[in-house]
């Protein structure tokens, strides 16, 4: 069993009875939600704000979202959501996700969403953002 | 029974399944969010448009809001908002909206929305938005 | 000034980005949900199970809902939602609801929201529900 | 360019207000709902019911779903939701969907949703939907 000492980063999140559908479990979309409340929390725990960057010209756009689902979240489950990130060559950043209840740890959600930090629309090398995350 | 020659402006909708809640029927806060689309649509039929009210430096703030649930919806129940406005003292202007049920037009929500212009964050007479909307 | 041991009941809370719409603040039926989400954790807190009361027959249907928007929440505002509740009449159960920013308590939403107990879909006496709340 | 005769079954949307960000554009969990919503409507209009299906033990869980982002769509858009079948080995079927905005029919959106049948949770042979779906 995985002990939290060798945790990602993680954000934990309780399930509102609003988040979930007619089948009683969470809407397959309102985890992709859960998935960037969390790397936006990451992002600022490193030090990147959308913001500072949109006013540097920057922006951080997804491109790309995988995500297979495991086992579904009920009303009031208890679960965190941990984010690893990597490059992928020159324009691309990779967020590792993975979404685990509480507190028995078992995998619900795995995600790989591909950002592509932009400059005017256009993909340009995510330099600052890159030093700024450590990658 | 109401006819639609005597119907009010009125916006078609149909419930999405991800709208539904455990309960199996639309929940509550998404009536809100149908009540809000009917109105900018609305507005836009006006020729009002938020964009240009902002760049002139109006913004239309939502101040109150009062919702009558009668009658729950269902996955896949085809409904019309409607849409009536009328000016409530020199700063206020009140949308009265209902939804009904198609086709039956049994009367599911009755909501009463108060908006106020605002400059800068100052509530001022809607002067334009008034003379636009006919009031 | 308030201070936290004078305050009801209540629910801490974080905007999260996705609730922001294009005004960069929080969208107006979103305060609904986090309203919803405060009532059923007090709820909850007070020994009352959603799915208890429904095995014994008894739903507990929101009828009416009065919301003044008094201050926008931003983007990683954090907040507090508390719940007051107090009987309207026979049937009908009161829940007084606010929204204060964290961590200086200014005032963001005001709201009453009306329930009523139900039984096969008639209005009865909330009589167990109002005895384990105590009112 | 695309004809509309050569599009696959499709429905139509439009953009509204409160589905988009901060960003001005359609929140990128709004287009699984779109995605959700049209496979829904696609498999009525193939005479599939989820609520039959279920009455017959039978239910349809997604278990990954891939999507590019393009393009994003922006504030009252029109845009239409493709929905294409086919099987993927004895359990899975594979949901191939595009989102074209309109009128030009600019790509926004492509997504590979991946379901299953399944029978008090474990993963059966498709057979009956198969067959309704013409696989």
């Amino acid at each position: 069993m995985m002990t939290d000492t060798k945790l990602p980063y993680n954000l934990k999140f309780v399930v509102r009875d609003y988040e979930c559908d007619i089948q009683g479990v969470v809407n397959n979309a309102n985890y992709q939600h859960f998935l960037e409340h969390a790397r936006h929390e990451f992002l600022i725990s490193k030090g990147v704000s959308f913001v500072e960057l949109h006013n540097e010209g920057i922006d951080l756009i997804i491109t790309r979202v995988e995500i297979e689902y495991k086992f579904p979240l009920k009303s009031r489950d208890e679960f965190i959501v941990t984010v690893n990130i990597q490059r992928d060559g020159n324009a691309r950043i990779l967020f590792i996700q993975d979404i685990f209840r509480l507190p028995d740890l078992k995998l619900i959600v795995k995600a790989k969403v591909t950002g592509v930090a932009t400059k005017k629309g256009r993909p340009v090398p995510p330099g600052d953002l890159i030093i700024r995350l450590g990658l």
